[in-house]
């Protein structure tokens, strides 16, 4: 009866990046979907496109919380938008509303929210990370970055 | 192709409301379902917990853009949650993110929605108002305030 | 020996207004600092540089909470600049941030800034308003009008 | 005749440190304060409280971007208190506000901070940080860290 059951992964990434990192983030959001969670990104391009058409490939729900105030800026995969309009800050609100946030590669804005879920404890999985960060945990595929994923929220008995 | 097609209605008012209201609220969140919009609200009680009933009776999505950190704070009907961690500041959120906005009844921070809404440019129609903001659009039922909603936003070329 | 003694006073209006209005923002800004409050506002044009410019005539610190990222875009009677690229969200920030608020005039964003206010239990007073709201107290003059909220925040026990 | 001549130093770290990290801060705070600088900072303890109680010996103003609503959360040596009530979001902020980031030491809010600093091209500064992120400038004392900030903000032409 309860609605809010689905779990809500994060997608997190550069806002540009190669096909082989594409490739994987895309990869990452077929896995989110494929297990029935929503697919939370930034709703912009790079790493949360690719995430977000990966998630829409298999019937999945996309979020995107976007830095600015007009829905045009969202990549088509995305089929709620959040329009903060609040820049950089709403990379708190991205990992905040996810149950575990999964990054692929990723540059500083990536890095920040990392960090940001580590500090507001929740499971965090990087995928080729250029970053080591104490707390956050590695893994070698999109498979295995999900997996893992819903295995550390039920661990933390989140949902 | 392009994912971003629904409209999506916020729906405001207060969180806690008379059983008048509610019924409002919930034939709002109905017909912004049926007509195969998102519905966007606060995520918690009253008015938005009715809204997002409706909406869910219909086989609507739900979004709850909350104020607090925890999903458990959200009413049963929300399917997604934005938790904002921002407090009342989530509610400039609420108004950027809406193509429209319906406020059904509502205290201060209805008021506030409403007038960050008309400062955004956006189409805001109340329902049973207690305030009489000029820019807004009184309508007389849930039927005429959706069907109004969906009239502005068509006019603005929004969408 | 605690520093956080003084009053913060948010003078709240339009960013663009006549002369009238003008003299009144100054006036008003004059008369806070004079008491020895600090003066918040939103750090752009019109009311907001008026009651800035009024409250540095009179030796008095300003702090100006910016919707932008860019230092430059501050008015120039604008000691210390939180530029929070928030948009409009800042506006709940101004008003949690006040002990209390006086809206000289204004439009629909110090109507949203009026309601948290007062949503927040904050004392507001407002000064050639056009929106009669329930809970704003009115005011005659700028003299009237700080009186008032320094009256105001004392019986609230604040600070 | 422009009021917002002063730069604006963010210190940055963890909410409670030992003695030697707690000695570092405050000569930090003492330093940006010598120089004319407004201190900005988080305004709870540990280096926060140490970097404000350092401005305010050498007779600087300080302002405290706090993540809660209550003034009393500030510590004792704020002169200006933001309540954003807007939790880790305000931690943009304080990236935002500053001309230049010195980081001491620090946990995972700091570490969001350093990343959303260089995100946002500023001149970012370490000082006995667990953390080695490309872009972000090494100190060896509290005088380098400070007279670095002057130094990289001068150069990137800021104010």
């Amino acid at each position: 009866m309860k609605a809010l059951v689905k779990k809500q992964i994060g997608v997190i990434g550069a806002g540009s990046c190669g096909n082989e990192i594409r490739a994987l983030a895309e990869m990452v959001g077929r896995e989110v979907a494929k297990r029935g969670a929503f697919l939370l990104c930034g709703g912009l391009g790079g790493v949360m496109e690719a995430a977000a058409y990966g998630a829409k490939q298999e019937g999945g729900i996309t979020l995107g919380i976007l830095p600015g105030t007009l829905k045009e800026e969202a990549n088509p995969w995305i089929d709620l938008a959040v329009l903060s309009g609040m820049g950089h800050a709403r990379n708190a609100l991205i990992a905040q509303s996810s149950d575990a946030l999964i990054a692929v590669n990723g540059e500083y804005g990536t890095l920040s929210e990392i960090a940001l879920g580590l500090k507001m404890g929740k499971p965090v999985i990087v995928l080729e990370s250029k970053w080591e960060i104490e707390g956050a945990h590695s893994s070698k595929s999109p498979q295995e970055a999900v997996e893992l994923a819903f295995r550390l929220i039920e661990k933390n008995g989140k949902n």
